[in-house]
């Protein structure tokens, strides 16, 4: 089991965390209401067994699709209904979507409760659990609106991630090479060496906490992502323009990938980027089985783009990969490079692109 | 031109505050999106005329019935298609509902986004717009989601008060004779002069200005509602239980009438309170047209109590005048008690509750 503080409280990462979960609540002596993804709902009535007060687990269908105000008012008024009190502790179990609408629900519930995250795809663990950003999808976009909101806990689950299909650990994998772009050294190397093993014999704990420790390290002095948070972000301008203009048939994380291909592309072409080093990350993501191009139309991504939450003064602004290991947010990158980013993005690499 | 910065950031009472905002909104250097009632829309067209950038006033039709998570999602969708940054100022110009309703969208939209209130009805200039709370209703309740989130500035517009009719107007007198009876000397007693004038010949500045005093004092050192801004809560628990008994049919004005009637009983019935001061704040509310009285079914009214947000393990707990100026929060009283005290609500006052 390993544990992480670097945000005033304890992210803990390791398998069968049920009786680390009861000790932690029964620690707050508050009641506690459980909320769940359909999907794991079995794993959450697992981990929550025997908490005090005999704990229901209330299951909610989710998905990228449902992550809107009206799921969020479902979750509220459930809350409501099952009498929380200004004292009470919510658990929230599941992936991303789960963390974010979970998390929304219970910073707004009362006007905040405490909440605890179950994070149980990989996507959660080493993204949208950590950090404490919460959102809901509106009709122009994605998480454009939200709260930020630091947990009580956050619990890593890595048994969920035996039983996780393969699409849904791809999600992660798109995080997990983000966040080893940026971190580079070890981690990277680490990703490149088990990449072609099969995933059941990876070394879960160590690259939850490799993923997890980049986040917070950002996190930690910039809770409402005024600045060096920003750095988190790479790939994600893209692989946001990429899920809207598909009106999210292309999943996030396969967004991600593409993402981090145009982040390096774009910095090859202003000069930022080694073919190199561009080549190392577009060789890992394909050994990961995540895709290198997209099928929706440029133009469309384009104008999506432009709705991003992340303009500012009206100008687009990318994070960029100088090496890696070493990232640049904030820079403004030409519409006519952007242009030609997001065209090459749809054919697969040229061997050049590769080397 | 009465300006409080007690809270950290201006609260400015007056008339005709056009060039105080403009010069406000110049200083700070950013776009501006404005948000009205549409009953306001003009006098928010007049406020920010000449504003940087062409400002356009986006109309809503609110009222307490339209605070909900779907009249939230519309002024969320207005904000996105408006084109705002991350830097973009909202200003939400109107009364009570509008003040919670925009700034929670403020405090949503992309996380977070700076947010001035234009207060243009009593209740939102004594109460609503000062102190940073936001909020929609549930189904089961009022304000059960919402955020703390503080404003930039608040303005509060008293030109807009000769235009408001009697009925807006009461609402508010309500939250002032709440003040009043937390403030006690020298503001209560300025109420009980002016009472029987005409609203015309009151000392509006004075009276508001007052009314934020008390508001501000108990908001500064509790933002996120743990102890002592409870106090601001007097009357207002049988408030809520009265307005969503009665499906919001009467006003929120109303019910806080009621309200201080029944928490000044309840505080009589427990030994707290004198029956002159009783008498006093009675007739004082009288005298302002407000209702002493309410027709909804006292066993509903005992329903909807016990699904208040401000229970703690299991317990009702009510903020009581000690005396005028002198107030006792988080008092548990017997359900006995709170039984009688709300059948007594049901009939006007004998001569002898009034003396």
């Amino acid at each position: 089991m390993i544990r992480n503080d670097d945000l005033g409280y304890p992210i803990v990462i390791g398998n069968s965390l049920r009786s680390e979960l009861r000790h932690f609540l029964h620690d707050r002596d508050t009641d506690v209401v459980v909320l769940a993804d359909r999907n794991v709902a079995p794993l959450a009535e697992r981990l929550t067994k025997g908490t005090r007060g005999g704990v229901i687990v209330h299951r909610f269908d989710l998905g990228e699709r449902r992550k809107t105000l009206a799921t969020l008012e479902r979750i509220l008024d459930v809350l409501i209904e099952s009498g929380v009190e200004r004292t009470t502790t919510i658990v929230g179990v599941g992936g991303g979507v789960a963390c974010d609408l979970f998390g929304l629900a219970a910073s707004l519930c009362m006007r905040g409760l405490d909440y605890i995250g179950v994070a149980t795809t990989l996507v959660a663990m080493a993204d949208a659990a950590i950090g404490g950003k919460t959102g809901v999808n509106l009709a122009r976009g994605k998480n454009l609106a939200g709260t930020f909101a630091q947990p009580r806990a956050v619990f890593c689950e890595l048994d969920a991630l035996r039983t996780l299909p393969y699409a849904r650990l791809r999600e992660g994998l798109a995080e997990v090479v983000k966040a080893a772009i940026i971190e580079g050294g070890r981690f990277f190397s680490l990703l490149e060496e088990v990449a072609a093993l099969p995933f059941r014999a990876w070394p879960w704990a160590e690259i939850v906490e490799e993923s997890v420790k980049v986040k917070t390290m950002y996190v930690a002095d910039d809770r409402t992502e005024q600045g060096a948070r920003e750095t988190l972000n790479l790939g994600h301008t893209f692989a946001h323009a990429i899920e809207r203009a598909s009106h999210y048939r292309v999943s996030h994380g396969a967004a991600v990938a593409v993402g981090l291909r145009a982040a390096g592309l774009a910095a090859l072409k202003t000069g930022r980027f080694s073919r190199i080093e561009h080549g190392r990350v577009l060789t890992l993501l394909a050994l990961l089985g995540l895709p290198l191009r997209t099928g929706v139309d440029p133009s469309e991504i384009l104008a999506s783009l432009s709705a991003d939450k992340k303009r500012r003064n009206g100008r687009l602004r990318f994070v960029l990969p100088l090496a890696i290991g070493d990232v640049e947010p904030g820079v403004e990158v030409p519409t006519r490079v952007v242009r030609s980013v997001i065209e090459a993005c749809v054919t697969p690499p040229s061997a050049r692109e590769f080397v």
